[in-house]
């Protein structure tokens, strides 16, 4: 295995700071009052990002991301229920293969996936089908990096009287959502995105209005949100075996974004590591594949350079031996590869990011 | 918080090796082949505890031990399948809640808390109701302590015909079971119990046969193992992201597993344990609720004190305060107490935590 730690330039698992995996040192019991602490601690946190308190529950599920985007879904729409699926990407398509996996009724919008929906689309399609009760998206679609016009979104799902499901996934945390300010049914994000954790738990803001209603919704006893929530509110205890150490260095990272600045410090940061990133791929000739307005400063789409000495693992490992860890390209139809913005990084290390890729092409010939 | 970290005396989480928590000291992607590596690995050595390479696969899943139940239920027991559960004590009772919450046909046979299901039970229960497809059980039901005799009743399962689907969650590791030898369709356990991982992933290992022929059983997505399996077979990765650190510290755990001498040297430790703590209570005045011969080295369920002055939180906070987190009980009729013997702690340890115990009862003037 490697000796020295590469930096992970993936949108989670990322690099998290020496600190955060520090609190992973000690073992915790999960049914101990320090331990209850923490994970009440971590929801307040939680919560405080959005402004939620008033409005919504924090409710963390063990498990990866899809897990809670799943519990979500499956506990908040009732079996009458209708979702209108907004696609851009293999999240959104994720989206639509929860709602046929749980036997819900729902229908799919899909536009190209460097073209983000509109709320004039959501508007028209809401128009079109009274049965619809709930509307799905993603924020930011990560196999692209695209950012969908969310707040235009939510006035419009909100004017129906329609019920929002933001997937926030890889967005929560550097990109503002006011929960006082934008409608939602319920958000859902994971503890190893922005927040600089480790993976291993989801986490999702759920109106209370909705959630009190939710009961007997579920099909699956281990993503039933409501139960969660009852016998946490009851006991300040998960339902069953939390991932003590991966909640541990959520509430070290929590409290580390806050000592950043928060959400507007953690964006700014992103922020620079993406310009970096895009002004260094230009110069190397390289073409982010999401136009620049569209674009999170989440992670990057790149065109693969334009030549035959061109292969994505060889590139990957021969960026890896300079300490980067790249991700592939998610797109069927164009070559590519990504290059996340997000993790315990600034933009010097994201200038020397840049300089690996450059060096290991040129070494390679392909550029 | 506690600036000493205490031992924790709690079937799982539980205390780890300070190896297997500085394995967690590293970040990983989980696109990269260093990962995909520790994944085989780890799923290799597994499958070895079981020696189960030739009939079984071995699924790792997201999420707490629950979620691997469910998940095996859900993808291996078809639709119009019916399913006997076997109940003596909450594990067992979750068994058939999810049975239930999965809309799955399923009756339940019950005994009392001290009182194992044997092999003529399910004989009986078998002959009477040839609907009957697959039989689910608890090994070691964590909640007293008791051990089911698996051996027996799975000769029964197979002499009918039918599948047993074994809840190991706290035995596995620990108390030997020999796929050759043993017939199941399922077998489920978790990271953090005997094997000394922390908690965050479960696993299923799953006869090939019966997952091979599981495809759109599952009506989830995350927990459909058929699919999990499927695509980690094809590339090596785990469907949706992996709890990284986790697995790293399954992975030390394991080669520790391995260094120690496997499953007898880790049963004899366990086993050690037990005794000493058995021994050292009884000394003190305190009775166990499980009779010794049926008796798991694993948790044991004491009798509260019988004394006014006896109160669980008080008695709790003083023995942490000595070191040791114990577990409340889990009866509803009797006033009991549990203490795990599992976890990187030997008879020395378990003898001190017997001592704070004695003293802690005796400052309350509860002996
Ligand atoms: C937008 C979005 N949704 C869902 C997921 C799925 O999360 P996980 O892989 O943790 O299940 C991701 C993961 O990156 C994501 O970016
Ligand atoms: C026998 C048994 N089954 C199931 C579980 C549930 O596991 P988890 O709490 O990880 O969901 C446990 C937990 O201790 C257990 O002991």
């Amino acid at each position: 295995m490697n000796p020295v730690a590469p930096i992970l330039l993936t949108p989670g698992p990322l690099t998290t700071s020496a600190r955060t995996r520090q609190a992973m040192m000690m073992d915790w019991g999960s049914w101990d009052r320090d331990f209850n602490q923490m994970t009440a601690s971590v929801r307040e946190q939680l919560l405080a990002i959005i402004h939620g308190e008033a409005s919504h529950y924090c409710i963390p599920l063990q498990g990866s991301g899809t897990f809670a985007v799943e519990a979500a879904i499956g506990t908040l729409v009732p079996r009458n229920g209708k979702v209108l699926v907004l696609v851009n990407g293999a999240y959104g398509q994720r989206l639509a293969k929860i709602c046929s996996v749980l036997g819900l009724a729902f229908s799919t919008f899909e536009t190209a996936e460097d073209q983000p929906t509109t709320g004039e689309d959501v508007d028209r399609l809401l128009r079109e089908d009274a049965a619809i009760t709930h509307v799905a998206l993603i924020h930011c679609e990560t196999s692209t990096g695209i950012l969908n016009p969310l707040n235009a979104i939510a006035e419009v799902v909100a004017k129906h009287g329609k019920r929002l499901i933001i997937d926030a996934m890889s967005s929560f945390g550097a990109l503002s959502i006011d929960a006082r300010e934008v409608p939602f049914e319920a958000l859902i994000a994971a503890s190893g995105k922005c927040l600089e954790g480790v993976p291993g738990m989801g986490f999702v803001f759920a109106s209370k209005e909705a959630l009190d209603q939710a009961q007997g919704n579920s099909r699956s006893l281990a993503m039933d949100l409501h139960d969660q929530h009852v016998y946490m509110a009851k006991t300040g205890q998960w339902r069953f075996t939390p991932p003590t150490h991966v909640v541990a260095a959520l509430h070290e990272a929590l409290l580390q974004y806050a000592e950043e600045g928060g959400l507007p410090a953690r964006h700014k940061r992103y922020q620079q590591n993406c310009d970096t990133l895009l002004e260094g791929m230009q110069q190397l000739g390289l073409r982010s594949f999401i136009p620049a307005a569209i674009q999170a400063p989440i992670i990057v789409t790149f065109h693969a350079p334009d030549s035959p000495n061109y292969a994505f693992r060889d590139f990957y490992e021969r960026v890896k031996a300079k300490g980067f860890i790249l991700y592939p390209g998610k797109l069927t139809q164009v070559e590519t590869f990504r290059v996340g913005c997000i993790g315990c990084v600034d933009s010097h290390g994201m200038q020397a990011a840049v300089d690996a890729i450059g060096q290991a092409l040129r070494d390679m010939q392909a550029l």
